[in-house]
C-alpha cells in the first residue's frame, strides 16, 4: 500500500480549518476590493529565465520536469517563489490592457524549493496588494497599502496588530549624513535589518568588521533604537538634524504617509527605525507587521515601495508599492494557539431527516424548497433511526434537524429544543433565529 | 531583457476576465455549500509514489526538482494531475477526523506535464464535488452530484446545459447478456466511449477486430444509439429484455437516480446509452455534460461512481460518487465566444475625486466613511484636472465619481447625470440606485 503521510512543509487543513481559512480570505477580499483593488491570477509556473532574471537566485526554486521526459529533454519551467516576480511579468505583458495606477490583489500559493526543515513551509499562500503607476506614484499609495494591511490584520481578529513602518531614504540618508561610504551602506542596512534576530551584541560585533568609526557605530545603533507611536513620529524627527538631503526627504515621506493613515488605525502603526528590510529593491516606505501578543512568531505581512517593477522587461519605469499578507503563516499562528473558534465541518444549516426511503423523493424536494430560500441543507443519505441522523448532524456541526413526519418539527441541536411547524415560513422563522 | 511572453498551455486572464471567473466561482461555491459540501484543499504536490500508485501513469505528470539540487539528489514530489488522487490520500490520511458520508468540494489547479500543443491546457482549474461513505453509499448521492452539476451549469448562464447520464452496470450487464467474453467487455466499453470522437464507421471497424459475432456488433451499436429524455427512460428500459442480472440492476439504478433529480432540472438531463467513460474505476452511474449550443466544444463537467477510493491506502472500503466541473474549460468557452459580458476592471463603485492635494486627508477620510457603509471606493492617487479623474473612472469601469468641492456632487458616468448631495445618506441613495 502507498504511503499516506502528509509531506513536511506542505500544510493541509481539516475541513473546519479550511472553512476558517475561507472565512479569512473572504474578509480580506472585501477589504482589498473596498479600496478598488482588482483580482488577478498568474499561472503557478514561470519560465526559469523569468524566475532567475535578476541574475541572483534569492529564493530556492522548484523546477518542473516532465515525469515522462525523454533523455536530453530540457525543462524551462519553474514554480513561482513569490507573487512579485509573476506580477512584474504580468504588468509588462499586459501593459496596454491595464489602466494605471493599476491596483491589484493576488491570492496564490508560492513554493520554495528548500530542503525539508522543521517549521518551514515549502508551499504557502501569499495574499498581496500592489499599486503600480506608469510614471509617478504618489505617497498616498504607500499610505493605502499600509492601511489595508492594518485593516486586514484587525479583521482577522487575533490579538492587536502592530505595523512597524520606516523609510529606506531616511535610513540611507542618515548613514550618508554620518559620512559612511556608499559601498558600505547596504551592508549596514542588512545588519540593522537583523537586529531583532541577532540581538544588539552580535550586530555590534558584525558592525565592527565594517570600515566604520566607533562613533559611526554608536550613532547607527542609537538611531535604530527608537520605537515611536504614531503621535510621536513628527516631533521626534523634527528634533534630529540630518546632514543629508535624502534623509530629510525620507523623514518628510514618512510623516506624509503616516498622516494619511485613517485615524481609527493609527493605534496599530508605529515607526521602528530599525526596520530596514533585507531586500535590495525597496527604495522608500517599508513596513513589517506582527501580532503584539505573539512577537516571537514574527512577521505576518510586510512590504514597501520599489522604484521599478518591470525594468527586466521594458525600458519604461513602473514604480510600485505593495504589501504581502502571509495567510498561511497567519493560519499557522491561529491553529497552533487555537486563537479562533473553528467553524462546523459542514456548511449546512439544516439536516432534513429521512423518515423512510418511501418518502425520499418528497424529502429531497422539501430540501430543494429550503435551498431556494437560501438555506444550505443536507439530506440524510440513508434513513436509519432518527437518533442516528441527529448524531450525524451533531458531529458535522449542522445546527438544525428537520423532521417531516405527520407532525412536522425542527430540532435545535445545541439547545435540544424542538418546535413544530406547519408551513415553510414558520420553519424559516425558527432557522433564522438559530 | 527577459522574455515576457505567456507560456503556451498556462492560461492567464486579464483583470475583467479574472473577475468573471471569480463571479462564477462564487456562484458554484454557493450551490455546493447549499447541499452541505464542505471545502477542502490539498497541497499542489504529492509524492510521486502516490501519483503513480495505480501502477499505470494515465496522465502526464510534472515532477519537481530543486533548482539548486546537488548531484544525485532524488526528487520524490510531483504536481497533482487531478483532484481525485489527492482526495483519496486526504480521506485515508484524515479518516478519523472526517464524518461520513463525507461531502467535500475542492477548487484547485491541476497540471498535466504534456508537450506544448495548441489548444491543450497544461494548467487548469477543476472544481470537484464528491461524496464518500465508509460502507454503503446510497443512490441518492449519485442523484445529488448530478443535481449539483446541473445547477452549476445552469447558474453559469451560457446556453442550455445537457447532462448525459448512463450506468456502467447497465452497459456491462447488457454485454454480458449478449454473451460477450468478460475479457473483451472493457475493450468494447472503451470503443463505445469513443463513438462521438471516432464516428460509427471507425468504431464498427475497430469492433470487427475484437472476437465478436456480427450480431453482437450490431446489438452493441444499436444499444448505444438511444438518446432519451428524462421522461422516456423508464418506459424505454422496461421494453428492453436483458439477459443478465447486472443489466437489470443497472437499469433500476439509472431510473432511481433520475427520479431523484429535482423537477426543475430534469429538462437538462438525458440518458445517452453510448456514454461509457474511459476510466476503469467507474462502476455505476456515469455522467458527462456539454452546453447544447456548443456540442463540438465537448465536456464541461463529468464524473461517476466508483466502488472504492482508498484501496491504495486502507483495507476498508470507501465507495464514492463525484463530478468535476471544468472551470477553466468553461472560461475558455465563454471567452472564445464572448458569451458573457465582462465585469469592470475595478471592483470600486465610486471614485472619490481629489480637488487638490490640500484636501487629500479629508478626501481619504470621506472615502473611509463610504467604505464603512459598504461602498467600495477608489480615491484618485493624484489630483489632475477633474476630466482626467473622470476618464480614469471611465476606463476602469467605476460607475460613479464623487466631487467634494464647495458644492458636493456625484456623477453617474454612464448617464452623465450629475446630482448634488448634502449628506452621506443622500449620496448613498444615489449610489444604491446606480
Amino acid at each position: 500500500m502507498a504511503k499516506k503521510k502528509g509531506i513536511s512543509g506542505f500544510p493541509e487543513w481539516l475541513p473546519q480549518e479550511k472553512r476558517l481559512e475561507d472565512e479569512i480570505i473572504a474578509k480580506v477580499k472585501v477589504i482589498y476590493e473596498s479600496h478598488g483593488f482588482t483580482p488577478i491570477e498568474t499561472p503557478a509556473v514561470e519560465l526559469l529565465e523569468t524566475l532567475t532574471s535578476k541574475g541572483v537566485v534569492d529564493k530556492e526554486i522548484y523546477a518542473l520536469r516532465r515525469y515522462a521526459a525523454e533523455e536530453g529533454e530540457v525543462s524551462d519551467l519553474g514554480l513561482h517563489f513569490d507573487l512579485t516576480v509573476p506580477f512584474a511579468r504580468y504588468v509588462a505583458e499586459h501593459l496596454n490592457d491595464l489602466v494605471f495606477p493599476f491596483k491589484r490583489y493576488q491570492l496564490q500559493k508560492v513554493w520554495r524549493g528548500e530542503r525539508p526543515q522543521k517549521g518551514r513551509f515549502r508551499e504557502f499562500y501569499q495574499f498581496d496588494v500592489d499599486i503600480v503607476a506608469r510614471d509617478v506614484l504618489p505617497l498616498a499609495c504607500d499610505a493605502e497599502v499600509v492601511t489595508v494591511l492594518a485593516k486586514v490584520l484587525r479583521a482577522v481578529g487575533v490579538g492587536t496588530p502592530l505595523l512597524k513602518v520606516n523609510n529606506r531614504k531616511l535610513l540611507i540618508g542618515f548613514y550618508q549624513g554620518l559620512g559612511i561610504e556608499e559601498g558600505v551602506i547596504p551592508k549596514v542596512v542588512a545588519l540593522i535589518d537583523k537586529l531583532d534576530k541577532l540581538g544588539e551584541g552580535e550586530v555590534t560585533r558584525l558592525l565592527s568588521e565594517l570600515p566604520l568609526t566607533a562613533s559611526q557605530r554608536e550613532e547607527i545603533l542609537a538611531f535604530a533604537a527608537p520605537k515611536l507611536t504614531h503621535g510621536e513620529v513628527e516631533g521626534y524627527l523634527k528634533g534630529v538634524s540630518f546632514n543629508a538631503a535624502l534623509a530629510e526627504e525620507g523623514a518628510e515621506e514618512l510623516v506624509t504617509v503616516l498622516n494619511l493613515i485613517p485615524e481609527g488605525l493609527r493605534e496599530y502603526v508605529q515607526v521602528h527605525l530599525q526596520i530596514a528590510r533585507g531586500l535590495d529593491y525597496y527604495t522608500g516606505t517599508i513596513v513589517e507587521s506582527e501580532i503584539q501578543e505573539f512577537p516571537e512568531f514574527g512577521s505576518v505581512g510586510s512590504g514597501g515601495r520599489y522604484n521599478d517593477l518591470v525594468s527586466n522587461y521594458l525600458s519604461q519605469r513602473v514604480p510600485g508599492v505593495g504589501v504581502s499578507f502571509g495567510l498561511t503563516r497567519m493560519m499557522d499562528l491561529i491553529l497552533r494557539n487555537s486563537l479562533l473558534p473553528l467553524p462546523a465541518q459542514s456548511p449546512a444549516k439544516a439536516l432534513v431527516a429521512v423518515m423512510s426511503e418511501d418518502v425520499r423523493i418528497e424529502t429531497e424536494s422539501f430540501a430543494e424548497t429550503l435551498r431556494e430560500r437560501g438555506v444550505s441543507c443536507d439530506v440524510s443519505a440513508r434513513s436509519p433511526k432518527l437518533g442516528k441522523q441527529i448524531d450525524y448532524a451533531d458531529k458535522k456541526g449542522i445546527p438544525f434537524v428537520v423532521f417531516l413526519g405527520e407532525e412536522k418539527a425542527v430540532k435545535n441541536i445545541q439547545t435540544g429544543e424542538q418546535t413544530t411547524f406547519s408551513s415553510v415560513d414558520e420553519l424559516m422563522a425558527v432557522l433564522e433565529q438559530g
